[in-house]
């Protein structure tokens, strides 16, 4: 395609974002179609002419669009917010087109001077002091990996330059809490500890909070029984509830027993942003690395989430390669992005959050992310209020977790009612709802936070939620 | 920003990627910043207020651009080729803009399924069985990273899911050649193998192949000594000069000794889309999993890394986690892209293949490929034939490796003049080439394969090679 064609289907595409940003509220928020029906729609082999920017157009609308369900919906409580701001979708337009290489900084020195930049920036908003250096991963999984394998590397004091973690006397373990997110234990897997060595610590309280007596308690067994505790991850902000575990003193337990520190704040790390909400990440200081995801609740374009680390040259020592075909003159004088994470070449990542933040600017988007903390601060109110409601977790963030609860209803008729309810308001196409299991238990979340959501949507939704758990309150169906 | 603010910006900005794209010949090749002149171009602090757009596209002209290599430039010869396709631009434009969330099959069941057919076309245009399952992962370091966790856990007998690998009696070994990509021995020490347990093997003949002899030897000593040989990773087109490891040969000593075999054809990949080049990856069919980039040669956008395996229930088997606040109720009736690979949430990375490869059509990629291969074909002709001129290996794809000899010229003194004729080359703005160790001597190589070079655009190159020669030869400067 040459720059000409381009500009003209590149315009008329322009107008089709628009266009459904604007009638995305009117469409069901929550995808109807059945497992392989996007599948059986499309032709089973490739084709060989070329084809017309209108029919792409055209399957667009008649594919594509019914196939999704639509996170830029107003409705949209599912899952956490994951906004991709107009202003962000311009720099990440910018970046395809740019077609920049970063492999190297030598392949794109502005890719790698920007990024440093736009993740200063977000230090110097999040209120992060200059201890803390910062790259753009992929998202969280990675970031938790990448700890996991400092952390790794830090215990066996470089056990991949020798014989590997087989070549190690001793188990390495690692501790989080049970609400941390299945990233966590996925990193821990993949990094090689093994199931074995994972400990997942029971939540304490009505906020979920790991309790770090007992943190410390688990890592002093494994001290005394010839483990090595390597890690602790910290979750500021846990999937299901948005709690938070007391980073300072887990910090101090993990400092004390030797082990490196994540804290992953991959939803709540947005809240960072307000000076008012900083208290819910108390001792951040203290941790080794940290990893927030402008890509959620702020509303960058995916994928785009921040890694910072207290000591950029313990990561590199694991993470870098040298080989001659990406040497060059410049090396020692710049930094190289390849090795801060798993990937060698990255696209312009940056583009899209130094657009977000010149074009929205810092301000408006605290304004939007305190609007939905009130939000939910009321729909809680509303919950706890309502007859036959509960709140199952205290209102931390942006996320409301309730049950609705008959009169006389046992454990399992409440699971299927919570599990009904919800889909009912699912099904219904204006609002999205998800299901967690809190202690074995189904409860709903309201995830509060995509950028069009007015008070509005939040009300029509609990009045949706409250017609939804009548109708299927067991005995009274039909 | 509102989606009437956006439509106005987007207009603006695709008609200034169309008039980047027209002018880059225009730009010296290789970016004329010094490190740090990006950053020192920035403020150090973000933002308050909110900027224009038209401030924004001042400093892409101003700061951005001047601080790029330009990858599609016609005269870009460095690393490899790494288009970016304005029609493939379109689909990722359109990626951005939907703002969908690729976490589990319900989120965007259209991502999903979008992303089985074009890796199903893909795999039909490559000339694959139907054997192989597909998935788009953002580059070949995590799929070769994914590939030998799946080894590490098949040789194991899923030794993650017990005491990782710290409980494994008897060590895990990985073969590669030694001209294998640098993220080979990255991902074999992160996935905790050891670099004491990775084997790389001298390539063999001047087409610098891994000798299946050798490899035979090598494992079979390994077991002899206690080891277990559990991957090896074949290349098909190496970084440095395009050499194709046997892949069928190969095979054959992986699976007598029970280890995995990878195939790593990053760049290369993109030749079995050319039925009359398949050749060189004969045997491709009895690998356990295979990669390739057609964000490289093929041109779409960054980060589109296609990862094949032959049985998807191992691979899921390492990579899944089945967290309560992810389930659904079609689970098992649909694919999972999240226990295919490392992250959680994708982009809707589907659409930049799917937009190439209609709008483009698959004719027209090939007749390029052949274009390339031609140019490269006709350029080692006249390397081979001019006098003080050496191909340092057989031009096998679009990569021409080159030295310039002159008379008498030691060792140490042809590496320096290598780097400064290549280097003369580069710091004219003209073309752009990259020099790479060979056998621990330099030599240049000529990457032909940017979308708009044409044969002009290799011939002015290689004059201007000849002079930047000429005038560096020891005791001719000056």
């Amino acid at each position: 395609m040459d720059p000409e064609e381009f500009r003209r289907a590149g315009h008329e595409l322009v107008d089709w974002i628009a266009d459904y940003r604007l009638r995305a509220a009117t469409l069901p928020v929550r995808a109807r179609v059945r497992p392989g029906e996007v599948l059986g729609a499309l032709p089973a082999s490739p084709p060989e002419e070329a084809a017309a920017f209108a029919e792409i157009l055209h399957d667009l609308d008649a594919v594509v669009v019914p196939g999704l369900t639509h996170t830029q919906h107003p409705r949209n409580f599912a899952w956490f917010p994951s906004n991709a701001s107009l202003s962000s979708v311009l720099g990440d337009i910018t970046a395809a087109g740019l077609g920049a290489l970063g492999i190297t900084w030598q392949s794109a020195p502005a890719l790698t001077e920007l990024e440093q930049v736009v993740c200063d920036w977000m230090r110097q908003l999040a209120g992060l002091s200059e201890g803390w250096h910062g790259t753009i991963l992929d998202g969280a999984s990675a970031a938790c990996l990448v700890a996991l394998l400092v952390a790794r590397e830090r215990a066996t004091d470089g056990s991949q330059r020798r014989s590997g973690l087989q070549g190690e006397p001793s188990p390495l373990t690692v501790y989080c809490s049970a609400d941390a997110h299945s990233s966590v234990a996925k990193a821990a897997l993949l990094a090689g500890y093994g199931s074995d060595h994972l400990r997942l610590l029971a939540p304490a309280g009505p906020a979920r909070c790991m309790d770090a007596a007992k943190l410390d308690e688990a890592m002093s067994a494994d001290r005394a029984a010839g483990r090595r505790p390597a890690a602790v991850v910290a979750t500021a902000g846990t999937t299901g509830t948005t709690g938070f575990d007391p980073i300072g003193a887990v910090a101090e337990v993990a400092r004390r027993h030797g082990a490196f520190l994540h804290v992953d704040a991959a939803m709540a790390g947005a809240a960072l942003l307000l000076p008012e909400h900083r208290h819910l990440f108390e001792g951040i200081e203290e941790a080794d690395s940290l990893c927030w995801n402008p890509h959620k609740w702020m509303g960058t374009v995916l994928e785009t989430s921040l890694f910072y680390v207290r000591d950029p040259a313990e990561l590199v020592g694991v993470m870098a390669t040298d080989p001659s075909y990406l040497r060059s003159s410049v090396d020692g004088a710049v930094v190289q992005y390849r090795d801060w994470g798993i990937p060698l070449g990255r696209r312009f990542r940056a583009l899209k959050l130094w657009y977000q933040l010149r074009l929205d600017g810092p301000e408006a988007i605290r304004r939007r992310l305190r609007r939905d903390l009130a939000h939910a601060a009321r729909l809680g109110e509303l919950v706890a209020a309502e007859p036959g409601w509960e709140l199952v977790a205290p209102v931390q963030l942006q996320t409301v977790c309730v049950r609705h609860v008959p009169d006389g209803c046992g454990p399992d008729e409440l699971d299927a009612h919570t599990l009904a309810w919800c889909e009912a308001v699912n099904a219904s196409g204006q609002a999205h709802l998800t299901p967690s299991l809190l202690d074995k238990r189904w409860m709903v979340r309201v995830s509060i936070g995509a950028e069009p959501t007015e008070w509005d949507d939040v009300e029509a939704t609990w009045r949706l939620m409250q017609e939804a758990a009548a109708t299927t309150t067991p005995g009274r169906e039909g």
